[in-house]
Order: structure tokens, then C-alpha cells, then sequence
């Protein structure tokens, strides 16, 4: 009997009216012959009522005492779906975090470490749906413990893993991944597939339809996900370890576009062995993520300009990180410049495929977009761009790869 | 080192302001040397919207879901109080009714059975307020469990005894128990101290100050209570296992009356053997509580009245029940009356004073107020009047017995 994990999100669950709606279609999949676990989010906007609550309780406040009171949405929204479940004479009941799922690390981000499958799949087995509240679990302390923002996710696929489902469906307010902004353009299509690869390139780029640390937990268990739409029937999109062998999907899965990006720049500095580290070495010291890094050396003189580029918000505490080190790096200017932004290329095809990166630098050239700094991985090309090219780069990259048509399979 | 529990209604608990007025209470006692435990119930109006979300799911629904919706209120306020308690200085931290309370018996109003007291005594011990969500448990199956409306003043009680608290201390919106109902006596006065029997007779008729089960439960512990407003500084009432040796208060603690009344009379009824059995076994069968009960029979006739009397909202049950048997029964006609009250007279000293109550039915007589029946406690006498004589009753004897001016001590 196949296994299936259900996840909705706070839209899905915002009303009795919705859930009703949700009951409904958990009620089919249990027809259908599935034995069924339902992970649900808490009702939509409850959770930032009740972390204002926590603000205005103590600006800076405990964050074990804020996971006692957050987590209190979800536990909510599990027993009103049992309920609504049994009344439609589907058996169902709920299961608390703290009864279930083991976590640890930082309370208010928590990690998960162990899942109580066999009390899940004992229910299972019994012809039971079990409701789960999302985002949460116990700590080694015997504390209550969230997840983080969009930890619904990660507790929908960590459970999945841990009663060994076949798939784990996120039902959401979307019918899917896209294969880039539907707001920067409209002809932006829908993918059916989609490897675990490329969503977590395409998550961490800004495509924030699944929290990033979910896909990589269903990676690691090749557990395979789907996102759905909670409002139709349509198909949505899979998230797959490899695409399907009759998949005749475009090599490109989608363009990222991350708006809040800055640019460092230190001019003419003297070009030494361990030069780079001296300058990076302090900013991880300070906790700052540092994405491209550009190292423009001109031969035989011996001064250079380093270029890193870092999140937006990030960039005044870089500068008053590296400007007390002026004298001990030896540069002459710091430049930091706010209006830049990354656009990506995502998809398994540029792996075997380096003509796809030139493709991309004659289409942006084409459009007279000036590239500020370039990097790639093994299945992603990105360009920093001054952000008011960003919209533009993104629109010509989209038709360039055929991403303007239905994509196919 | 005095260890006290200090427990707060929704009132007190109605948001950020009110939550932070409650941490300053409890600081104070925190910092005149005591131990403390808080105990507090969800804000004011929440219980109510769980309880009409679970009821908006499904009209009859499944109380272990019902549970896990309701308790969500006082999660909120402990984690709340407890950051807030935090942020004055205090040390504090949160503990769930799940870590500490073991309960059983019916979801929705279930029992206490044990209290982790360890737990709380090792956070005492370290200095730290504990903050504990009043009206719920664990079951022994490991799910949450409610204690019934009002349940989180029986979780103070047992939370005082589980810890061998000194005291405990119930804040709520009322400043103390009263002689009787201040809106039928506006001269009514606060009582300073009142033993567990009478506040027993007293809220078992109709004074819903606190739990009755929580009284009953520091009764058994032996664990003195204080109710006291969280609104003012005001010493509040004492419930005390007796008066205290100098308390030179009333006979009478006061006056309770219970409107929901209603009487039954089985005219013309054969007077034999078991007769009274044989119309009460069937009620009580039906789960129909009676209270008082008349037999009236007439010398030498063979034939009498019997009359009893129940809750207002039973009476239509209660008829239902009775109405198939009489031939069985051989009664002539079954009389409902709905129009009828309840007036007590309560205190410890009817145990060994008489007068009291031959004082109570001289004043009720003068007054012409008509007694449809009569019982006796120890500490207690009611009679039944009409409804549209309550008040009055209730006024003659709050007079007659000296209540009208400030109680002693």
C-alpha cells in the first residue's frame, strides 16, 4: 500500500472553510488506497500574530520561550483537521511534535535528528491519517522546538523519510515550480520535473516556493516531492533525484533572479600570496556570507582590485569589518555599490554542456548588459548586473533557452 | 525559604500590558524571598474562539482533538509571562502541561492524577520562577489533556500540593469571596477568611468564584488558597481549613441562591415500600442529578405527594423519564414547576448552633415568603421559594444574620 505525505501550508489552512477543503482531498488520497500522513502549517497569518506578540512581550526574548509560543499555530490547525477528518468519516487523529520528532541545535531554528516512525506507521497500519503539526518537534532537553520559518517543509520530508514514505506532496499557494519570476515575466511556464539539484540552486537563488533545507533533506533520503496547488488538481511540479529518461525537458530548468545583492570593491591592492584570505578570513570571522569573488590582477604591476560581492543587507557591517584593516591589507579605496543584483542560470544540462554558458554571456552582450562578475557551478551560471538591468537580463535569458513555451514531457 | 503558587485568570492574562502588570506581581513575591510558581490561564475570549473553531469543524467532535485545540491558549501566556519575566531580571522559564501533570479520565474534563514535582522543585531550587499552563496534563496514552472549563485553578491546587507549596494564590477579576451575591445585596461583604466546607456549600450553590474540584483538592492537601484581585493590592479572602482562632467572623460565611431551579411533584403517589427508589433510581440512571427531595404523606390514607427537585435544564429529561412509568409508579399526575430558586444559608456554625436555622425560617416567614422545600447540611440549610421571591429571601436573610456590615478580623 503506497505512502504518501501531505503538506499544506498556512494559505490551505486559513479556516474551517479551507480545511474542510483540505480534509476533503486528504479524504481521497485514503480512498485511493494510500496510507496517508497530513503535516499542516498553522492557519495563514497566525504565526507572525503570535511572533508580534513575542516582540512586544521582550524585544529580545528567550528563544526556547518564543518556540513554546509559536509553535502553539500549528498544534491548533492538526486537531481542527483530525476532527473535520473523523466527521467526514475518515479515522484520523493528531500527533504532537513533542511527541514524535527529535530536534536540536538553536531553539527557534531547529534541526531535525530522529522521527518516532514506528508509532506513525503503527497508526498507518491501523487504517489511521495521521495529522502532524508542522515546524516543530522536542528538544534533547524535553523542550519544545521550531524549525524556522517554512520548517513545515522540513518536517513534512523529515517525516516522509522517517516512516519511509513513497512521496512526500507539498500543497501550497502555487501549482509549482516556474521556470522563473511569473511577476518579472508573464510567460514564465510551469516545469513538471525538476532535479533536487536544480531546485536547491534555483531555492538558494531566490525561487522561494519550499524552504531550501527540505529539498536537501529529500535529496539525501531520495525522497521524491511534489508541489502542488491546494486550490486545483492540477499536476504540479516533481522534484526528482534524476530527470525522467522521456523527459524532454529544456537543458535550462529556470532563471533565478536575487534582487538584494551588493558589490565590495577594494581598489589597488597590493597583490600578495594569502592576499584573498586576509580580506575573507575577517568577514566569516563576522558571520558574513560571501558569494562571488573577482580577482582582477593586472600582470606585472603588482596592484589588483578584489571584488565580493555578499547579501544587501550585509554590506555596511563588511565595510566596518574591513575598513579598520586598511593599512594591514594595503588597498586604496573600499567601494561598495547596492544597486546590483544576480541573475542564474539553472539546470543538469550545463554539466555536459559548456555551450550553454556562452550562450548565456552573447545574450546578455546582445542586450549591451554590462557583467559585473561571473561564477558557476556544476549546474548554474550567474552574473552580477546593475539591478536595474536585472528585469531585462532575465527576459532575454527566459526566451533565449526556450523557457517561453510549454516545457515539455 | 516559603514556596507559593500564584495562578491568573484570562482577565489578567488579556494581553501584552495586562501580561506585564501579572510579571510585576510575581517579581515582587520573587523578590520578597518566596519560591514561586505561576499558573495561568489563556487570554481572555481565547478559550472561547478554540472552542467555537472546534465546534465550526465538526458539531460533535472528538474530545482528544478537542483537547490539543483548547490547550493552546495557556501555551501562549506561559511562553508570554515567562519572557516577560524574563526581560524585568527575573529568572523564569516555561514548562508544558505534558512535561509535569499526569491526568485521566474523560478528554475535555479529565482528572489529575500526579504532578512532577521534582521537576519544578530542581527550577525553584535554582532560583527560577516556573510558569505553567493551567488546565492541562498528559494522559497515560501520552496525549493532551484538558481539565474542563475553570480546569486551570484545579491545576494551581494540584500543582501547590505536587510542590508542598505554602500557599496558593488565586488572582482573578473579583477581589474575594463575598457574603453573597453583590448584585442582588449591594451591601454585600468581602469575607477575610472562609473555611474549605463553606466555600464548598457556597460555590456547589452557586458562588462561582473558583473551581469547585479545586477546592475540594486543597481541602484533601490541606493547602491554604487566597483569592485576591489581580487588579488591586486589596488583601482578598483566605480559605483556610478553620477560622482562625481570633476570627471573629459571622456564623453565617453568607447567602448563595441558584436560580436554575426546578421541582417536580408526583401528586397522589402510592406510599409503599421503595417508592422513593423506585422514582429516583431511574433518574439517576438517566444521569439526573436530584437535590432536594419532600415526601409528604398523609397519615393513614395510603396516598402522598412526592416531590423533588433539579437542575432547570434536566426537567424536561427528567419528565421524560418518569412519564412512562406511571403506571408503575401508580402517581395520579407529574406537575412541573420551573419557577423556582434555591436560598442557603451557609456557615460553620449552623454545625453547632440550631437557633440558625429556626432564625432563617422566623425571617422568611415574617418576610411571607413561602418554603416549597426544606434541606439540611451540616453546615448548611436551603429551601426552595418561588423564583420571584429569591431576591427578597436572599435580602432578609443577608440582614437577619448580620451580613450587611464589614465582616470581623
Amino acid at each position: 500500500m503506497p505512502r504518501i505525505v501531505m503538506k499544506f501550508g498556512g494559505t490551505s489552512m486559513a479556516g474551517i472553510e479551507r480545511i474542510r477543503s483540505v480534509a476533503d482531498r486528504v479524504k481521497r488520497e485514503a480512498q485511493a488506497g494510500n496510507q496517508v500522513l497530513v503535516v499542516v502549517s498553522a492557519m495563514a497569518g497566525e504565526t507572525d500574530r503570535l511572533v508580534q506578540l513575542c516582540n512586544d512581550a521582550a524585544a529580545l526574548h528567550d528563544s526556547k520561550e518564543y518556540d513554546v509560543v509559536v509553535a502553539s499555530g500549528e498544534q491548533v490547525t492538526a486537531g481542527l483537521l483530525a476532527m473535520t477528518l473523523q466527521n467526514m468519516g475518515v479515522a484520523a487523529r493528531s500527533f504532537m511534535g513533542w511527541q514524535l520528532l527529535r530536534a536540536s541545535g538553536a531553539h527557534g531554528n531547529a534541526r531535525v535528528e530522529a522521527v518516532a516512525g514506528e508509532l506513525l506507521v503503527q497508526a498507518l497500519e491501523d487504517g489511521t491519517v495521521a495529522v502532524i503539526p508542522g515546524f516543530q518537534g522536542v528538544s534533547d532537553e524535553g523542550r519544545l522546538a521550531t524549525l524556522g520559518r517554512g520548517g513545515s517543509d522540513t518536517s513534512a520530508v523529515a517525516i516522509a523519510a522517517g516512516v519511509k514514505a513513497d512521496r512526500c506532496d507539498i500543497y501550497t499557494d502555487v501549482d509549482g515550480v516556474y521556470t522563473t519570476d511569473p511577476r518579472i515575466v508573464p510567460s514564465a511556464q510551469k516545469l513538471n520535473q525538476i532535479t533536487f539539484e536544480e531546485m536547491l540552486e534555483l531555492a538558494g537563488v531566490g525561487a522561494k516556493v519550499l524552504q531550501v533545507r527540505s529539498v536537501g533533506l529529500a535529496m539525501r533520503a531520495k525522497l521524491p516531492l511534489r508541489v502542488l496547488s491546494a486550490f486545483d488538481d492540477l499536476p504540479g511540479t516533481e522534484i526528482v533525484p534524476q530527470l525522467g529518461e522521456n523527459m524532454e525537458r529544456n537543458a535550462i530548468a529556470g532563471i533565478a533572479a536575487e534582487r538584494n545583492e551588493a558589490r565590495i570593491t577594494l581598489t589597488g591592492i597590493l597583490d600578495r600570496p594569502g592576499m584573498v584570505s586576509a580580506v575573507i578570513g575577517p568577514l566569516a570571522a563576522a558571520g558574513i556570507q560571501i558569494d562571488m569573488i573577482v580577482h582582477s590582477a593586472t600582470e606585472g604591476v603588482g596592484e589588483s582590485d578584489l571584488t565580493f560581492t555578499l547579501p544587501r543587507a550585509s554590506a555596511a557591517q563588511a565595510a566596518a569589518v574591513i575598513e579598520p584593516l586598511k593599512q594591514a591589507l594595503g588597498y586604496q579605496a573600499l567601494l561598495t555599490d547596492l544597486a546590483v543584483a544576480k541573475v542564474s542560470i539553472v539546470g543538469v544540462g550545463i554539466r555536459s554542456n559548456p555551450a550553454l554558458a556562452a550562450t548565456m554571456f552573447a545574450t546578455l552582450a546582445t542586450s549591451r548588459i554590462n557583467l559585473l562578475a561571473v561564477s558557476a557551478s556544476e549546474i548554474k551560471v550567474s552574473v552580477l548586473v546593475a539591478e536595474d538591468e536585472m528585469e531585462l537580463a532575465v527576459r532575454v535569458l527566459h526566451s533565449a533557452f526556450g523557457l517561453d513555451a510549454p516545457q515539455g514531457n
